[in-house]
């Protein structure tokens, strides 16, 4: 998608991946749906832990194939990702909110059933599944007779970032891979810059899908192939919010909004640019938008 | 777009035709463009009174085609409105909020300047502009090899239903066409059913593009060509629009979920049916949706 007042008014051409129009909702279905589809056959059951997409993209993925799915949530996870992990048909045991009782009962699980794990975002097969949305931007840009000079896609654990420079590495290595992340979640610029992994942070975002630290495999793959990654305020991913909703009507979540807020704050990278900005991902309380919209805060 | 998960709740296979992603955000583009394309050469300015999306899609036409272009709106139109029609380059009158007031304005201007005025739906030029959605629906419909059953459009003034109805009976007369109006702003079906053009309604409905009632030509073409009209209530418009927002991601404004409010409410008409339901625009203020989602009787 693309939208001429917001490329005039950035001064950039840019393209608008659309993962909140994916299965699940987000890029998440991606990932499950590869990891699902290397299992071993005779695989009976996958399992995860998860409080948001990553549980319902395995539910789905496990469905489509046909073997069970149990996802451990956290007693207080959103109702409507609750909702969605059963609407795929997936069996939910419930925890406490820490990741140790998390784990815990992983692990009680997998003993008991020989369940496999599929974990969010540190996983290969994950990563190789995320790394489909830049496959599909390549061609589709290419179908449309030219090649972006950028790409800009959120980063979290860093599963879709990760995936997106594996395979713009090995189909187009002249493009550009920018990583953007809130500033208060930036443990992942902050690994890039000291060479070292940041693996403790007091995330402070509404961008709540990019509140994760970045995972082992993903900070490796991100070192060797991502270019740069920045930050952006959180005026900024409200104000990119905002746009999105009023101009190219796409009601995506507030994690999506972070890569068009890195091209609103940093603009000089950008500039008369083929910029193509991820759209991770649309699933958010409604309750929860209204909340952004009322905010007196968000009078940009 | 489609909804695996709307088509699998209501039994039927939807395909909406997104005129929400249309330019200045609605299918009125469609009808301003016609009327300023058909107009003599030399013409050098154009008017309207608006209080909604005919303004904003009259200034885009316009100044694509060079020509200048003058609204008359009502002091307490909505902000977004003012600006979009503002942003398009057009000037704008203010007068008070009423008929009489616009229409006064209007003619004022008119006599003093000699424009050309384009009115917003009962108009020859204006109906067929807008029945090209209907043209692109067969045409689509047909690339992917399959013909509709229906096709459901919004009533208000009738533009759309209209141009929809004039369009199909020429290009594929076996697809019904269906209007559907919110039960609080009914003069359409009852014009429909009585045979006489109603005139009078005080409406109340959240749908607020549809509280006008049908023009004369429209109600012509319409009594010909359409092969119903239903209603639907405000709570299936709100149950809709929720679906909209949650399932297909796209921020629709009231109006236009009012299509898929008939398959809910009306469902035996459209069970198994391959239906086209247009989603007729996406403009309305933040801060009303906020308050759409925090409205207690939105508890669905």
């Amino acid at each position: 998608m693309t939208s001429a007042s917001i490329n005039q008014w950035l001064g950039a051409e840019i393209y608008f991946k659309c993962e909140h129009l994916q299965k699940v909702g987000a890029f998440k279905a991606r990932g499950a749906a590869n990891a699902v589809l290397q299992l071993p056959a005779g695989t009976e059951m996958v399992a995860t832990h998860s409080s948001g997409n990553h549980g319902a993209a395995l539910a789905w993925a496990a469905a489509e194939r046909g073997i069970r799915c149990t996802v451990v949530m956290p007693d207080n996870a959103p109702e409507a990702k609750k909702a969605a992990v059963a609407a795929y048909g997936a069996d939910i045991i419930y925890c406490a909110p820490t990741l140790a009782a998390r784990e815990g009962a992983l692990a009680e699980l997998v003993a008991k059933t020989g369940a496999h794990v599929v974990p969010p975002f540190d996983d290969a097969h994950i990563i190789a599944g995320q790394g489909t949305v830049a496959q599909e931007i390549v061609g589709q840009c290419r179908e449309r007779g030219f090649c972006p000079d950028l790409v800009v896609a959120p980063v979290g654990g860093g599963g879709l970032l990760a995936g997106i420079a594996l395979a713009i590495s090995a189909m187009a290595p002249d493009i550009k891979v920018l990583g953007a992340e809130p500033a208060g979640a930036d443990d992942a610029q902050r690994s890039l810059r000291s060479g070292v992994r940041v693996t403790e942070q007091v995330p402070e975002t509404i961008a709540d899908g990019l509140r994760t630290t970045l995972g082992v495999r993903n900070f490796a793959v991100i070192r060797e192939h991502v270019n740069d990654i920045v930050t952006v305020s959180e005026a900024g991913i409200r104000l990119a919010l905002a746009l999105l909703w009023h101009r190219t009507k796409q009601l995506v979540e507030p994690s999506a909004a972070v890569g068009l807020a890195s091209v609103i704050e940093h603009g000089a990278r950008f500039r008369n640019k083929r910029v193509v900005v991820v759209l991770s991902g649309g699933n958010m309380d409604l309750a929860a938008v209204a909340g952004l919209l009322t905010d007196p805060e968000n009078d940009q």
